[in-house]
């Protein structure tokens, strides 16, 4: 043990901490940071918050290094944290003049959970520890509110009940109901200090009944089980559901922040609320949030009690608000972000009680992150790096077809409207518990989820569900704080819509009822419930703030962004999105149209020459038409066309449904079952496609005939493509167009694959520009989508005048895994147990693909210093893998129109972390 | 063309080198394979054999060089060759006072073909030129022998005609054949100078009637012709054919050697000769070979007449048998090797007219090898790397069963007996042409060629043929020459067999009749021929001299030598053959077994976790049946045994039967036919099985859930494996046996995979171990067979204390390529195509997959120096790849019991030239 005596010498400092000195700690700790690593963000900040000079409740943290000492050994107290707890406390005693259990100068305490990051109601929290009889009798004399004392500690008695002797939150929610029936009174607020000395009562034969021991009368008691209680709940299922979803480590731990009392339900005179320091729905620079007079702060968070706007404070206490809005200013500017506050007056005195970073929406992150550097709180960077890039995505969320809605609207099919806390349209089944949306969702049922109110063990059905409604709380409530968080469409507090969780039923004001399974739609923009479906449209970009914050994006980002389109009308709205050419067009996708795909099956099936070549002689003008429309879309910029790529098979009929059905005929005819002559006749042909699906059949198409080995095995079909390809460009030409024609060769393996293939295709292309009597630039490529084509990299690049990573084959082959078979099956079973941290078809895995693909780029520029390297796998699209490839030197990346803006965006923010990189001093 | 100026002043002396001068040749061409590489083997073998004084016809050789610029240029004659060659044809007239085309002192030559390695029978020849009709007279007066003449000329007319001038070789067959049938003799040595006179005016007709151009009456006119045709059939289509089966670059270009002509024609004391200074055959020491007195020789080589054995030579002249044989060992002195020689005696004087290293069968490569060492005339090392790795293999042919053998000749069914040119049974149908050879083995079927003698244009139906019978030809013609190269079992010249091209059949002398298609079996260790097929057993490796080559190449080899064995009697075998060890035992070949089968079948199908449980149980004493025997056979030695690693839906019923039948039961039942109940009841029972089948049905099962996927997600079934392992371990043990299991987890492309699974499996072994009481050393490993795992073999080699590479799926996974879709489509096309040289299955591609695997060595060794690495994908039995991996420091290679000698010899030479690379200074 002589190793690890430094480390115990200085835990008991580590292991409990008041919530005071932050910037003593942080020097200790290396920067702010490293106090929140230690007190958790909420402790952190209530820390600093009083540096600030903000009126906090004095308390103390037992910090997250206990947690993670207490759970490492087996939920076993550390040696030395027990004394350190006690020893504050009685700072904390002396400080305040209090004593905890004292009924003459009661100590009341908060003990909330608090983790590095914050996990909204994902942990516990107990309130008003320290409440006895003897305490209660003394804050009721003393206050001279019975109702209140009472109030008080039947809370405490509910929360500890549950918090830590695990007794059923519902009984306490039944007996207060019952309480609120026998006094006719609406809310909590009705009932009288008589009720609530019977559901006090009440509560306590129910932790008695329920609870996993007696309920310990030593507040010091209480307390220490309290702090485990907390320290356990880390562990516990909906917190690790909540991190896993989240990416939140789970090695962390949390701290307990423990707190003296603030009380918000003493008197008219008293309040509580939440407010962020801007609008977090759509960035606007009012304070916003929910606020009740005479209530305490899960009142509002759990949204059950209609509360007010925080802005109604100003009519309430006037001075208060005005203090309350520069408590919020000074905040924002020492954290430089819009902060999440809560607070409480306390018979006319306001304390705050915690700060937090806001969540905030895909716009309201936009605009707030452009605000900030318009009012030079933070460089544009910065707010390049505020934004999430899949915020960006959020811009491009499905909204209703105005038509649609309209049309909605004039059937009577809206049911009601909430509040409109997390944008975008969901169209979905109503289930009305999170396991059965999650087992729909699982059936491929899009789903919306239909709650009174949801709560922490709601999360999984919630991430399901294409979005989600509830009848009950605001703006802050968990509902909206999680969808905004995942981007989930929702509306919330839609008290016009009865929802009943127990029959499963939405029931509008006009009586129009809504059951499990039958469809909805919302939109989380404007809070609209809609019964049916509604179409949704095409998303828009126009966001003045977002172009603005792209247009900083196209400023610092190194790599190009291109995007993946095969019609003319993709590549307009690429172009649209800001795309600077085309980095894949996939010309099978042209074959698959209904008007061609006849023709290319002839082609397929026909072992006549003169057949085969008119089938091409069909298909040139057609494929020629495709590519004029994709070289006008993107006039002046680069278009890259693969020559035809997948296993021919595919444009056949499938293998099994023509088994079926020739055996169905075969066993028909033996049976002399029908008419004969038209059965044979039938069976002959379907006979004879089936030959020939069975003959392309490969046991493996992933590795099979496909890419340039299709393009050696039939050169006319590719000469075809690559006439098609030229004479476009020519007629496009002829109009005043700059076509910029890339060609690109699919799964390359060897060098002589692309020198035969050259030496096939360049004649085609020289014969062509000089029978039009143009100079048209082009070059010809190849993709990088085998293991070897990465190694030989050096060869192929004597062929190719760029290369693009196909990402989603290299990734297949490097792993031996075959994406569509694993979906489903052992790839998911493999994230789940932990065998892989990331899905390695969404985002790049760096340590085998990544370092493929680093190979190929240094060994193809080797060969050829001037080489161009794109991306134009899926993975071209996703902020991980785009930083991935900013670091080995790629050029450009290639991803769905759609993507491109978020692709603008992780480009410039992989730019701004590989500038910070190179700019710190290597130590 | 000043950067070429050196080369042309240099030109002349190179493009035409007279057959004197080696030794100085030699040394201004950086030793005697230069000489070799600018004369050709034979020219350079006549060069030097004048050196060592043996008499030689003097000539001079226009050389590979100039056939090079020849075929560079186009076909035209490079600048300067022309006069170089009548310099040296002056020269030869000066030496031997004669001169071309002069009728009083006529020069006659022959102008021979000859390429750097020799291609028997592939390339032109033409003899007698310079022959006019008056030189024929006065050769007829000053020999006295007019016959002679005659036929002297009607050779040159005749191979003139076929070769420069293009007419059809029929045609001069039919020619003699007329002749013969007139004169009513059996062979051309039964014509007479008035026969011989006619035969002549024939030729003439029909190189006037078929040839390209007129007969040019100039014979330096012809001589310039002559040295065209033979550059020209360098490209013809059967030496390309031939270069291409035996791996001979096509860019090397061939000699003509022109020489003075010695006749073996000239009256009885003239003769002519092949032999071979030991027999290559069985490699016993005697000269061995054919000769003809009174003729030509291509009458020996080409089989139309029959020979006397060479010896008879003793009887014939001994004084010039003496002579021979003395030249002979000479040759074998100078050379250190088997020679094959060609003579003439022209009126009782001995012409050498050619030597080169004799071709040579398994068997006598061997005991030639063996014996050389034995009389010092080389060293062991020498020795093993005389004899190919593909020799040993041919000691394991299949031999004919003893038993099958006597009860075929008890039937009559022994068709008759040639000469035992190629060791080995052959059984297949019989096919009458090359043509029809070649597509029955396309088809599947085994082929046995039958022609009355093969000529070069036969080689693509030998090569697709199990063997080959003809009636005609000595052990030097060209089929057995071919056989024994390529180890083609052959019985040639069986005079008893008629064998009748043009109606396709075989008849022997009994009358039995054997038609094209039926079935032939023959034995070319005996020469005998049977109708029918006959039981072949398996091969035994008994020979003497070849265990004293593997036991010096044991001595010598670094690379360990194991056997992939799935069941004891494969041991046994294997280590028979020396192996040392089992470097991979396939777990689900015990699984396919019969009465295992339908236990794993019921494995897979049911859902009930009892039944499973059940199954398991019932496997587990089989396997630890088939580990125990596995280590019994391999007492002391490793076995390593690989888990579980094939797809699920292998060992359930075939998908697409599946489908026909549950379709065909649905038409019945849909159309009331047939017993109702019965076929609801199989209808029900088969859709069951196909929904499982369905459910495991994968699109690239290749890249699916197998391997340590597999073990994962089926813990269970490997945890039973490894049981089965341990307890057989134990079980042996307790016999007295030392069993060294390792257990081989397959697929890995990840450490995490690695960790999960010894994390599942070691408390298997312990918990085994620990119940027996015994100690048995273990170890884990894996196979190294996605481009992943090499790529990250530093982290695998934490988990793994062994690697094992399965360059089969490396293969595919590096190249994309699915084995068994490819060999029959795209990828024999890019054989073809020269877009690949080597099949990457059959032999390591080094610059992709041999990357790959470097790789794995190194970063696995740098993360575990004690990491064991081998191989056992199929490559581990191929020479060319046991080089590669003997290189890169693989500890062994494991291959099929039949392969481990030749693995043997392969890993010592393998080990030689590394050996002799690391000796060799660098420049």
């Amino acid at each position: 043990m002589t190793a690890s005596q430094p480390h115990r010498r200085r835990a008991p400092a580590l292991l409990v901490h008041p919530l005071d000195g932050f910037d003593r700690l942080a020097r200790r700790l290396s920067g702010a940071d490293g106090v929140r690593n230690l007190l958790g963000g909420k402790g952190a900040n209530l820390a600093e918050m009083r540096s600030l000079g903000l009126p906090v409740p004095p308390g103390f943290a037992v910090t997250t290094a206990a947690c993670r000492a207490f759970l490492a050994g087996g939920e076993r107290w550390p040696a030395g944290l027990w004394p350190a707890v006690e020893r504050q406390l009685r700072a904390l005693e002396r400080r305040t003049g209090k004593k905890l259990g004292d009924p003459r100068r009661p100590l009341l305490l908060s003990c909330r959970s608090g983790a590095r990051t914050s996990m909204p109601g994902m942990m516990d929290t107990v309130l008003n520890l320290g409440m006895t009889d003897a305490v209660r009798e003394q804050l009721a004399a003393d206050t001279g509110d019975e109702r209140f004392a009472l109030d008080a500690h039947r809370r405490f008695v509910q929360m500890f009940g549950k918090v830590v002797l695990g007794a059923p939150e519902q009984a306490f929610e039944d007996a207060l109901r019952q309480a609120r029936a026998q006094r006719g009174c609406a809310d909590d607020a009705g009932l009288r200090a008589d009720d609530l000395r019977d559901v006090l009562a009440r509560f306590r034969a129910i932790v008695a009944a329920h609870g996993q021991q007696p309920f310990p009368a030593d507040p010091r008691a209480q307390l220490r089980l309290c702090v485990e209680a907390v320290f356990r709940s880390w562990n516990g299922k909906r917190a690790r559901d909540y991190r896993t979803a989240a990416g939140i480590p789970h090695d962390l731990g949390t701290a307990v922040n423990v707190q003296t009392m603030a009380f918000g339900n003493l008197g008219p005179t008293s309040a509580t609320g939440v407010a962020t320091t801007r609008n977090v729905t759509d960035g606007g620079k009012a304070i916003e949030g929910d606020f009740l007079v005479q209530a305490q702060g899960e009142d509002v968070v759990s949204g059950t009690r209609k509360t007010q706007p925080v802005a109604a404070m100003a009519d309430w206490q006037p001075k208060l608000w005005r203090q309350f809005v520069r408590h919020c200013k000074a905040l924002e500017r020492h954290y430089r972000d819009v902060q999440d506050v809560e607070f409480t007056v306390e018979r006319g005195v306001l304390w705050m009680l915690q700060t937090r970073t806001a969540k905030r929406t895909a716009q309201a992150a936009v605009r707030i992150a452009v605000d900030l550097a318009d009012e030079r709180r933070i460089g544009r960077d910065e707010a390049l790096l505020r934004v999430q890039p899949e915020h960006v995505d959020r811009f491009l969320h499905p909204q209703f077809d105005a038509t649609a809605r309209a049309a909605a609207k004039a059937e009577g099919r809206l049911l009601g409207t909430g509040l409109d806390v997390s944008p975008g349209a969901a169209v979905g089944v109503a289930a009305f518990d999170a396991d059965t949306a999650v087992q729909l969702a699982k059936d491929g049922q899009p789903v919306v989820l239909v709650r009174a109110e949801t709560r922490p063990d709601d999360v999984h059905g919630l991430l399901a569900s294409k979005g989600v409604v509830t009848s009950r709380g605001g703006r802050t409530s968990h509902a909206a704080l999680v969808a905004r968080q995942f981007g989930k469409p929702a509306v919330v507090g839609a008290a016009a819509l009865r929802i009943d969780e127990a029959t499963r039923t939405l029931t509008a004001a006009d009586g129009t009822v809504v059951r499990a399974g039958e469809w909805l739609s919302l939109d989380g923009g404007t809070g609209e419930v809609f019964a049916g479906r509604l179409a949704t449209k095409a998303p828009g970009l126009d966001d003045r703030k977002l172009q603005r914050l792209l247009g900083w994006a196209d400023a610092v980002r190194r790599l190009g962004v291109q995007a993946n389109a095969d019609l003319p009308e993709d590549a307009a709205r690429a172009r649209r999105f800001g795309a600077e050419g085309i980095g894949l067009c996939r010309t099978e996708h042209m074959f698959f149209a209904p008007d061609r795909l006849p023709l290319v099956q002839q082609l397929i099936l026909t072992t006549d020459d003169d057949e085969r070549r008119d089938c091409l002689e069909r298909l040139l003008p057609l494929q020629r038409a495709d590519f004029a429309g994709l070289f006008r879309a993107m006039d002046g910029l680069p278009v890259t066309i693969r020559l035809l790529d997948p296993p021919l098979h595919e444009f056949l009929p499938e293998h099994d449904a023509l088994l079926r059905e020739t055996t169905t005929l075969q066993t028909r005819l033996a049976l002399h079952a029908g008419d004969e002559p038209a059965q044979r006749a039938t069976l002959a042909e379907r006979q004879r496609v089936l030959a020939k699906v069975d003959a392309l059949r490969e046991q493996n198409p992933m590795l099979g005939l496909r890419g340039v080995r299709l393009g050696i095995h039939m050169p006319e079909l590719v000469r075809m493509q690559v006439r098609a390809i030229f004479e476009a460009a020519c007629d496009v030409a002829a109009a005043g167009v700059r076509p910029r024609p890339k060609v690109m060769i699919p799964l390359a393996s060897t060098s002589a694959e692309l020198a035969v293939e050259r030496a096939e295709l360049e004649p085609v292309v020289q014969d062509v520009l000089r029978q039009r009597g143009r100079r048209i630039p082009y070059s010809f490529g190849t993709m990088v989508e085998t293991p070897r084509a990465a190694l030989v990299a050096g060869r192929l690049a004597t062929h190719a005048a760029f290369f693009s990573f196909g990402t989603n084959d290299l990734t297949q082959t490097t792993f031996g895994i075959s994406r569509d078979d694993a979906a489903t099956g052992f790839l998911q079973e493999y994230l789940q147990k932990g065998i892989l941290h990331d899905d390695p078809f969404a985002t790049i895995d760096r340590d085998g693909v990544g370092e493929l693909m680093r190979m190929a780029v240094d060994r193809g520029r080797a060969a050829r210093p001037d080489l161009e390297v794109g991306i134009c796998g899926e993975h071209g699209g996703e902020p991980r893998s785009i930083a991935f490839c900013d670091g080995i030197g790629v050029d450009y990346v290639s991803c769905s129109p759609f993507r491109v803006p978020v692709a603008r965006l992780a480009a410039a923010q992989a730019a701004l972390a590989r500038q910070a990189a190179a700019a710190k001093p290597r130590r």
